[in-house]
């Protein structure tokens, strides 16, 4: 290549190589998490050498010796990096090669770095999501113990943060272990992404393109919305207002200044992570704007994004196990929380059952909550000649209506609130997990 | 509800409705595209009433004729919005009272407006995206036909925007087409959605949360960033330093300064693209980080976000399409681009061959490229006697090495850049495409 | 320019423009609000060319009037737009012709159509940005106003959302007041940035470089953050739980099913913006990583987005404003949420007054509170018996611990809850606001 | 506190507190490089102590001494970290006490740890952005340099990546130069942000705000775009096929498969880094959306955010000094690319001298260079006789037109690429560089 006069113009360094590009440019200090996939890739690769006949058979046994003794170094925490290993793959070749010699050279033939980095990358993700399938669902089979276990607590349903209408605890508790279930549809597209059954179609996009590495940060940080929103939830429900649960001490901290309080930070920490989590997807896709096909070397930075998401998940995923499984309710606050306005719905419902249409029951009921809050008197308490002031429709079986146990009874559509619609609830979510086990 | 004293400390606003407000919190304006999938809804609604026993045959009827009636004058233009019409469901059901009298207010009994929102937009989410998809196919059929027609064409695959090693230019454009497919997989996700069949497991869940339009958002994200890949690629290669494409008029503008100019704006804005349609991905998961469960007013950010991404995809694709069909490639400077430099890789494969470990061959071919640098001359001028100081195992065959068809044929591997296998994923996509038609 | 076959695999269009292109490559759909600064910026130039001696006084003068007329026309509503007028900058030329004649065509010497485009925007968002200072000083004007006469009135400080300490209503506000004043500052930069007082320094960076855009673009983003956390306190602080504080029903909306509820709507819009703007913000930025220098189609992006980003604060701080200004505070029910333990801390404090190392009395004060807990009572219904099993150096003055009047005028330094300390806080703002209008 | 019962359904973990939850919290294994900070501002509020009266001269001596020592352990590297060290504060305190005793109790008197957090942050980035600043005027002090030394070099100005017109290659250097001095302005808004002089204005904010670090990524974000588009610039510039420049070897690595290949990874990895600098000022923002008022352990995100982006601007502006200070240009093929059409505006402004307004001379030229075009020649090749049956405004005197360097010698204005201009750009950004260094 064309010699060099170094420096031009005030430049700090001289010689071959600066040692700030060195490490500007090396990704060992994280990408030497691979290396178990990377000796994996690279005993596949030697048995496909020797079956083109590249490789003797007593060649490729070496390698594949010599890879077992790589591994078992990293295993053992006894491989020692040189400074020259800019990465995993040139790190395990070079020890190789002081191994077993110059047949080491041979493993490389006709394939690239960027095949072994995409190749590794791959492998390792489909291990690690393997692993955090493996702790959702163990979150989410403790949401539904716990729904299954506290299906008779009725409490206010919220829509806007105002109390809205009388639903089963365990109805919340499932909505959120069914948020998180976007993982059963997207492990299916990245199991069907990493099984290497399907062929990638074409060779430049295959090191140039980072689809299943988007991918899973997308996913992750869909799911991690889910777990911010549930956290918001659980925050609030836990404040001293709404005082429908209480934290474990395992899972709050307390304040270095004022002795009373216990603060909720596992779950603040898990509201907090869905912005980390998204900004690794934001920086991702915003690197891969724009460039030129084939590989660049933009492409590194896929590698610390899928790291960093995939330990921050595995942390979060824990952690609101943990708080869900130790989490106490208060139900005799919850049930305190329920009053008769949030039942005007099923007072509007009542009048319908009457023959009256919709929208001028709705408007009828409104009167009433209305006129009851002018007396200054729950809305259960206005007398049936107050209520008939409003409709003629009203008589005396208006008094089933004040039954909160009997207004969440009435949702018994697939997904309502009806003890029989959360016990579907539950059985659905139970088979899923089964299959997804299986 | 309680009395309002007005405003406090010197609001701008006195009296009932603050009109900012009202024009802030409307959605109509925007959400007016949703009157025939709103329509739709309320028809399917009604028949649900119907058999629930809320309605009788004659009032389904009645609201089913009023709603063909407002179908009709939304199609027509003849629908006159009220100041009132704070969105499209209000609109229409105001306008089915105004036809059909007070049946149209048991219409609503059962549902919120929460639901009608989120029905809506699945509903032309689903009719969208099978749009889009047809646009996509048009666009891959456009690219695998030039494959097909162009598959002789030899020209430099580049990584690192270095010219590489030599691959035919149908290569290069099934690396796009298919790069356009994670469509296949994602339609698979969003049909599986959308179709209905699917029951929403949780109420709760079912309003609040909005994954199909994040993972919609995305998937457009995703489909972008490789759309504004192969539209720098294209860039690139229609300069004149590259000169290896010329883009049509059609998709050129002049500049209104220098009259020599023809700009690829088609190209520059199909790049551009990307980063609005990731903005609304973006804005709509920071928007949903954090929300308590259920409803809140915040989800009505979706429906923008929806809209101006489909619109935006739909023109992209479409021009796409346009460019890929009318751009002329330069064959001369495509096969003028190819040097001997580039073959050596096969050099090295030759050593290879010839039994030399490949780390080896690699650095007798560097040796080679660096000898011929020195002398001023191509590398396949090297004389055997030059070569032969470098390694002995060279000899007379190596002159089949300077041959660039016969490099591209080596690659047969599926993916690779030999005729077969550029058969062979034209086929492929093809199968594919046939299979989304059917 | 090169001749072109039209297309070449079946692409859907044939002949010299693809409309679908025009409407793609075209802005004037939505830079027509550009024309007045358009007009504007030609005015000056036109000048400038006399001075130059490019145009003869007469023709100055001609172009001038003509483009008084355009302007006019602009105003009045009556300027026709043609199908081939692609931007404002071509409209406003081509009717300048119309008018005067091929005069016009001397107007367009020496600059490019991206210089017009650079320097329209910038004077637009010169104009636009006092606006929406001007609206935000109103706000901040309003809770100053409201911190000024409700400065007596206490309440729980949070932190984590837990009950922490008290304070005056007024420093709550004041926390607003001051977070939304990043604008003193960045206005300052922007209007570095816009008072063309300033040469840009390089021509080729001049029509390159949106700088000016993303600063808006991010101060917009920063200043919604902001503001969707106060909405997400106003929230709170409305809901039943909590119930310090109510929202006007100009501000709110009912449910379309539940008769009783009333949504925080205004404040949930609030809080969703800050996502829709930080997605313009986001979306720029993308467009902009990896582009060539000088001018690219792809910044065509910047103008959408500043009119949607500039749109939305001005609704977003109307509606704020309108919604602190109506706000009905309950008094009562802020009085009653102080409860004894907030005053842990100040126990502590008065252990250290007596000697004892702060730490220490942490330790003790938490003390306190569990035994206070674990018999049932308040924390200052402990006896002085029980306090002095804890500790000696309590005596009977640890009763003037047990008011929290006393306590928040504790808080004297700068930036406190004391009242000296929030008097000086209103004037600091106030002198802000004065030092701004001026 | 409430006793705890433990774990309710399934949770793997029984006792206290749940170790993953500890670790989940603990900000020890990044925060520790705060030590120094941490120490400053405890000794400086161990003086506010004193002066007081909550500390005698003697405590505080004692304690200033004690801090000393920890410091000293830090610098040294033998402080060691204890597992109950929950972040720096903790551990320095716990140290502290170790070497002084119970005194040690009475530092953390009315101060809380949210108050030592920010303030240790906002100390370190004032520390750090000043030697990123001086990072930062290294480089364009290496390109002044550059500049300075080579403005006789022209070659083709490039928009939308077609040849434009000629300019110096110094104007375009500087081009970079100033994109590079957003910087200026904001380390005034930092440093004004971070010089203690201003008082905060309210103790809630103070806490909970996190503008000082939001505007510190954004303006990192924003920097790093610029970098990314002079890398994308130089990138092109040295393929092959443009070929302008040379990247030195010591910021190029080769191909692991390709020995002919040098690959310009400094300027890829450049380029790559707007992505992930501008994902961590996403993620924060995303944080910060809807968060409550004051503090919440989400603020936690802002260490690491700041750090990594901190680490990684410090790499790629020294990265970026070094590629500048040891690029080769290659002035022959800069003198080559320019060509004759590139002079086309310049036969424009020629018709427009002799009276022609500009659109009809814009018009003429491009007669011409599609007259050029068609007859296979050189724009200045056409006799002046075929020039005359375009315009009659033609004489002997159109050759001067054909001449580069006047060319380029017409732009004086300021900011433009002739020789004043350019010297007069120099100068500024040199007094600029001065100024910030006084």
């Amino acid at each position: 290549m064309a010699s060099e006069s170094g420096k031009l113009w005030g430049g700090r360094f001289v010689g071959a190589v600066d040692p700030i590009m060195e490490k500007f440019n090396s990704s060992i200090t994280y990408d030497q998490q691979l290396w178990e996939v990377d000796v994996q890739g690279s005993k596949a690769y030697s048995r496909g050498l020797q079956k083109a006949g590249i490789l003797t058979k007593t060649e490729m046994d070496q390698i594949l010796q010599g890879l077992d003794k790589v591994a078992e170094e990293w295993a053992q925490g006894t491989f020692k990096l040189n400074p020259n290993d800019e990465d995993i793959h040139t790190a395990n070749e070079r020890r190789l090669k002081e191994l077993i010699g110059e047949t080491a050279g041979k493993l490389h033939t006709g394939r690239s770095r960027n095949d072994q980095v995409v190749t590794d990358l791959r492998l390792w993700l489909r291990q690690n999501c393997s692993t955090l399938s493996a702790l959702l669902r163990e979150l989410i089979r403790t949401m539904v113990d716990r729904a299954d276990a506290e299906r008779d607590i009725l409490f206010p349903g919220y829509t806007h943060l105002q109390r809205a209408q009388p639903i089963r605890w365990s109805h919340w508790i499932l909505s959120g272990a069914i948020a998180g279930n976007p993982l059963g549809v997207d492990r299916e597209l990245l199991r069907a992404e990493l099984n290497f059954g399907a062929i990638t179609l074409n060779s430049m996009d295959a090191t140039s393109e980072r689809d299943f590495v988007a991918e899973f940060l997308f996913w992750a940080s869909l799911c991690m919305t889910h777990l911010s929103r549930m956290a918001e939830d659980l925050i609030l429900y836990g404040t001293k207002e709404f005082n429908l649960v209480q934290l474990s001490d395992a899972y709050s901290t307390g304040s270095s200044l004022m002795p009373q309080k216990k603060n909720p930070d596992s779950l603040e920490l898990i509201r907090s992570k869905a912005g980390r989590v998204f900004g690794r997807c934001a920086g991702l896709l915003m690197t891969l704007k724009g460039l030129p096909s084939t590989y660049n070397k933009d492409l590194q930075e896929d590698k610390e994004a899928v790291f960093e998401v995939s330990n921050t998940m595995s942390a979060v995923i824990q952690v609101a196990t943990g708080v869900i499984s130790t989490l106490q309710i208060h139900r005799e606050n919850m049930a305190r929380a329920l009053s008769p306005d949030m039942l005007a719905t099923d007072l509007a419902y009542y009048l319908v059952r009457k023959g009256m249409p919709f929208r001028q029951a709705h408007e009828a009921s409104g009167k009433a909550v209305f006129m009851a809050e002018t007396k200054g008197v729950a809305l259960n308490q206005l007398s049936l000649q107050e209520l008939q002031t409003i409709s003629p429709l009203f008589s005396g079986d208006v008094s089933h209506v004040w039954d909160y146990g009997h207004s969440v009874e009435q949702y018994t559509a697939l997904g309502g609130t009806a003890r029989s619609s959360v016990d579907w609830q539950i059985g659905q979510v139970r088979a899923l997990l089964g299959a997804q086990q299986a």
